[in-house]
């Protein structure tokens, strides 16, 4: 049996190269960066490499960069950190329909503890639209942040034309950045935010290292208290070794990122040609605007669910994208936000590519996947239309 | 020259099984927990096995383990999230003294947040009397968080009886771990506590593996809010290889643990004899009620800092205890809680033992450290005495 790996959204495997540089802190260059002597001052400068190369892949500077353990925690650490530095000035912020949860939640926290959040709306393929930012400005906004490449559904957002807003009127802006960095080029400047959360795992790092850039100057609250590690903004002792494999992975998505891009996005758009034939096969997310490596879709009268169970059976690992996968049971916000009928949302599946993947492995995968919806329709309940079937199948098995 | 590692307390180097068990999650075992198919669902086994193996070493289900990336991480859930998830009942929390930073400055985070804070005074040796905690308790009161163990004075606090004052008045109670699980018997139902933190890195597992002991019906607020890892409560994607490591660590030490104490328990108390025979030389913490591997000292006349460094000029790898070694040059707020002169306490020094640790390494090191304390005195100002010191050295170098 194949076995093909189409989940690099998921989690990518460890570059070969990073595990290398990982090696020492695993076993002899075990000190805590903290420590004043010789096996402390080697492990803090191997930090301190990893944050310039980090720093470099992003075009920010070494000292910008706050190493965290997810980009999970990145993401809580910069909406709540800036929300509650910046309470005094306003208690409104700005997310879009189309975040990660890590962003949502931490945005419903928010409004628990007193502060105003507007969600912004997004078009048919899931881009926000600049206007919209405008129009939810008040004077009490500090902070808004906008997803820059979703994982469920590839798109990229206008995030130079929305952080432009964003400083004309005086608001600090964030991107979630975690599902675009090491994958498309991503520069602060460039995309003129204020901080970028960002993870290794999606670029050949390890799991266990991610970052929060936060640009000079912009004050944060930490959201790990204790000792004075990350310059007192993040304390905890250093993941040492996944803090230099995260240096590494960064060091070789910067030299290598349009190689990458050239490899990958031929075989996606091969994948996205085959699939789309298949008859009501619906891509989701922008058909120009989005991650190389990202294929998304919506099958008509199948669920996410059983699509990616039979795939991996076939040994083809992809992901549902719906909530179904996750267990939540609900359909997925980000699909809805599209203005997709909670039914529809149900078939939704994502196949994400990288660098080991190969094109006879598109090949199986695209003649697998036909075979599989052919199969789940003549078995479906649903295959003659979806009338009242309000409640999604997916829904119904709570 | 020698290499003599005696800063366990700092970090423990990973046991080569803890990296041999974690290697095939470094390679190709990467999957994504979260993931429906074969890949994912074996990273999530090994994260549920390692929930077993860390619930069994603190007497503990697996269910109340939830896994975080550092003690300073669980800290702060525990704190934070159980303040808050309270609040409606009152707004008072009680910590001691002698806590850790993370628990300090979470406390004080608190504090800024409306929250009534009590730090619990300690006699000479850092111990807690459990009767000024009975008198601190008010209506309001929801949780009280003593520290199991001390880092830097190795003192092991009363916990089953201050939990047991705590339940008596209905009082969540936590305490902080990380310096003694691994290192001594660390049982959550005869120590009677609700929540416990612990790191792996502290019984020679890896660094960004943390956990939090949560007992079954205790409702927590999360720190990191996201997707539905840890069943809601901690989100980010898991790093399941240090999750791995950290429950073979916990396998090793509850198998070894008795072992490990007697092993290392001679080599301290000979550590201890040795420089106490040294004038001026006066033991912190309490003299019995330790850390077996913890041996701390003030020392009169000398600076903890320059004591490490001439130490480590031979060879030996030592932690100072006071605030000065991690640059932050104040005294350490543990040793003035113990009553002692702040130009007193910067002549901190901490040696920590373990697995690793030989006879004749701490002959080498009672024969080196006499040697340097009578240099150090010999060069001294303040060797006639430190009248008209009221700034302490180290301080005096801001």
């Amino acid at each position: 049996m194949q076995n093909v790996y189409l989940d690099y959204v998921a989690t990518n495997p460890l570059h070969p190269m990073v595990l290398e540089a990982m090696m020492p802190y695993l076993k002899e260059d075990f000190g805590n960066p903290l420590s004043l002597y010789s096996f402390g001052s080697k492990a803090r400068e191997a930090i301190e490499n990893a944050r310039a190369q980090v720093g470099s892949l992003i075009n920010a500077k070494p000292n910008e960069i706050i190493f965290t353990a997810s980009g999970a925690e990145a993401n809580n650490f910069a909406l709540r950190g800036i929300a509650i530095a910046n309470q005094n000035r306003g208690k409104h912020i700005i997310v879009s329909k189309v975040e990660h949860h890590s962003i949502l939640n931490s945005a419903r926290f928010l409004e628990k503890s007193g502060f105003a959040v507007t969600y912004l709306p997004v078009d048919k393929h899931g881009i926000v639209e600049p206007e919209t930012v405008k129009k939810a400005i008040t004077k009490e906004t500090t902070l808004i942040s906008v997803i820059h490449a979703s994982p469920e559904i590839g798109a990229i957002e206008p995030i130079a034309e929305i952080s432009k807003i964003a400083k004309e009127h005086n608001i600090i802006f964030h991107t979630d950045a975690v599902a675009s960095t090491g994958n498309i080029h991503v520069d602060v400047q460039a995309l003129g935010v204020d901080l970028l959360s960002m993870t290794a795992h999606q670029f050949y790092g390890p799991k266990g290292a991610a970052a929060l850039f936060v640009r000079e100057g912009i004050r944060i609250v930490p959201l790990i208290y204790g000792g004075i590690q990350e310059g007192g903004r993040r304390a905890g002792t250093e993941n040492v070794p996944a803090i230099v494999g995260m240096g590494k992975a960064a060091e070789l998505a910067r030299m290598n990122i349009d190689k990458r891009i050239s490899y990958v996005k031929p075989l996606r758009d091969k994948l996205m040609d085959g699939l789309l034939r298949i008859d009501k096969v619906h891509l989701t997310g922008h058909p120009g605007q989005r991650l190389p490596g990202h294929a998304s879709f919506v099958v008509e009268y199948v669920e996410g669910e059983a699509m990616l169970l039979l795939l991996a059976s076939n040994g083809i690992y992809v992901a549902s994208g719906s909530a179904c996968s996750s267990k939540a049971l609900k359909a997925s916000p980000v699909l809805l936000s599209l203005g997709m009928p909670a039914h529809l949302a149900q078939g939704s599946i994502v196949f994400t590519l990288g660098e080991g993947t190969k094109e006879e492995e598109i090949n199986y995968t695209i003649d697998t996947f036909q075979k599989i919806v052919t199969r789940l329709r003549e078995i479906s309940p649903y295959s003659k239309g979806w009338e009242g079937t309000e409640d999604a199948p997916c829904i119904a098995k709570k």
